[in-house]
């Protein structure tokens, strides 16, 4: 079977996809319905989008938009069920702080306020809790938002796996930037703010499973800062961003293919995946693309502006090693192609099944 | 020793408590840490506060108050871990948006948009997924309300108990009420909008555990237009509102009496209790003061309207049980008095311990 064939066919088959209805095959959740691809695209779809259905949810960004008092704003929420609680570069506090402040900037909001509601088990450790909360406070005075209201329960001993934190978060649009993955056209160029896969590589480390040594951190951060660079530089020539965190890069390229129509051709070579972190991916049998971020950013932006985007993202701490990998074609639409360092061409899709359960 | 001895040691306790920093004295976090009552409170003041400490999470409220882009917003968020997840009356789907309504409202916020996260556990049912959500999405249209953002993460079998949800969600401050528990004076009226315990008792026989049968179903529903109700009569003679969740009206009253450094007498003989739910909870041993609803707030309001403000409530659906069941006095401040229906006085005392866990 040629390539063409193969690309041919895989077409039609999202053509299939989009026509009809999503639906949960499973009677039960899966590991996967929480891993940020496929299936939770079909859960998403399927039954909460299909039981809340309103025009600010359906376009499924990371965070939803709206005016409300005159002001335009811009609210998101993520739980967090990392495990280990602790690891290299960070911890679930941090996490959820920065992931929720991730997710108003791509959205092109200045993160404000932040919520935190945490489900604790029954004989959690009071100074486990210090250490998280210290952690959130410290993330929270970096990216220059307050926790301004919050929650807490308790569950049984063996109805939880230690602390769960939920984050939600309220963010001002201060210019009228319309960010969407449906807004990526052909002839954009696709960036990434630095390398990628640190952050899931780290945790399945972190849990001394597997009998890999890697000196990797987590990446952990908050792209506010980032964001505002890049909107400084080329404000009007951004089409959408994203933080690529479960289903990673992968996942995002997908989402854009799919929302704008587009295709989306990725150099492989151009990709950053610091070495011990390809390392740890070839041993572990997962592609550095797949594997999620939690201070990285796809970003695409005009082509014409790509240069200078780059640039933008270099001149900041985070976005130093930032990358241009790739541009959007009109063809194929809907797929995410990868040219390889051979020359070959193959087709990424979008996370299936969870190589890396509970990574954040 | 005579109650007023009795008293003036309890009120000697207080400053004593005031003056020292709250403290965690447990190693590990208990089911009372979760109460809602006593433990929480230090839990919260010990650890969160102390942490995330700045002026807009200090008053502790229901939900934070904050201008952004010329709005007055309020912000909340609550975790619901109920178990059963359905009940009479209810599921954790309705309860999740009613409560996070409930707390805007009490702020006098007008809620708007609604963010859900979903902690699932792996083999749970997805048909109990998608009831959960029809419950929420009429819940939600109930209110007048949209869930416009999500969340959803899978942990495995046994770390979690089938499905946790965390509501977060924005409101529209329109008028200038500045409501909150320290506003009480003496010479207030205490109001309760309706009949309460029902929807603790109800979760409490719906375990099954107990061989109590009764006809009770929960309270849950959003007050939204009850509030809108009391606000369009006695708006301006408003102090505060608390919906009486987790520790029942008697910690509401604690609060209100700590925070305004007032007394709350409260006649015994006044506190609306259905039936059923009186004699579940003599069986149980529980006072029903201390019994949480999710459908009944607790207002606070200028004596002189304390009559409007119960025609304003008795004309609502919601608030057809209300009834006036106090009054705030200036002695003995920071503590709540039950007149029993023998002439005799005690102190109610926040919540200790946790004889209901897990009730929302």
């Amino acid at each position: 079977m040629t390539e063409t064939t193969r690309e041919q066919q895989v077409l039609e088959r999202i053509d299939r996809a989009r026509q009809r209805k999503a639906r949960v095959r499973e009677e039960r959740i899966t590991m996967a319905h929480g891993a940020g691809g496929k299936a939770t695209q079909t859960l998403i779809e399927a039954v909460f989008l299909d039981a809340f259905r309103n025009p600010l949810l359906e376009p499924l960004e990371d965070g939803a938009v709206f005016g409300a008092g005159g002001a335009r704003l811009a609210f998101t929420t993520d739980s967090y069920v990392v495990s280990p609680l602790f690891f290299p570069g960070g911890d679930i506090g941090d996490l959820a702080v920065n992931g929720t402040v991730n997710d108003l900037s791509v959205c092109g909001a200045r993160p404000l306020y932040l919520s935190a509601g945490f489900v604790l088990e029954e004989g959690f450790p009071v100074e486990d809790l210090r250490r998280i909360s210290a952690s959130m406070a410290r993330a929270a005075a970096a990216a220059e938002v307050s926790i301004v209201t919050g929650d807490t329960k308790v569950v049984q001993r063996g109805k939880a796996d230690g602390c769960y934190v939920t984050t939600a978060g309220v963010g001002l649009l201060e210019r009228d930037a319309r960010l969407g993955v449906a807004h990526a056209r052909p002839g954009d160029a696709v960036l990434v703010s630095g390398p990628v896969g640190e952050h899931g590589v780290t945790i399945m480390l972190a849990r001394g499973e597997l009998d890999i040594e890697a000196d990797v951190t987590s990446d952990t951060a908050p792209l506010n800062g980032l964001v505002a660079a890049l909107q400084a530089a080329v404000g009007e020539e951004v089409r959408c961003l994203r933080d690529a965190t479960r289903g990673g890069v992968a996942t995002i390229l997908n989402e854009i293919a799919r929302a704008a129509g587009v295709a989306v051709v990725v150099e492989e070579d151009a990709v950053p995946v610091r070495p011990p972190v390809r390392g740890a991916c070839e041993l572990l049998g997962i592609d550095p693309l797949y594997v999620a971020c939690e201070g990285r950013m796809v970003a695409v932006v005009d082509g014409d502006a790509a240069e200078s985007a780059l640039a933008a993202l270099r001149g900041h701490p985070l976005g130093a090693g930032a990358a241009i990998v790739g541009r959007v074609r009109d063809d194929p639409p809907g797929l995410v192609l990868l040219k390889t360092a051979f020359g070959g061409t193959r087709i990424i899709d979008v996370l299936v099944g969870d190589p890396l359960p509970r990574i954040c």
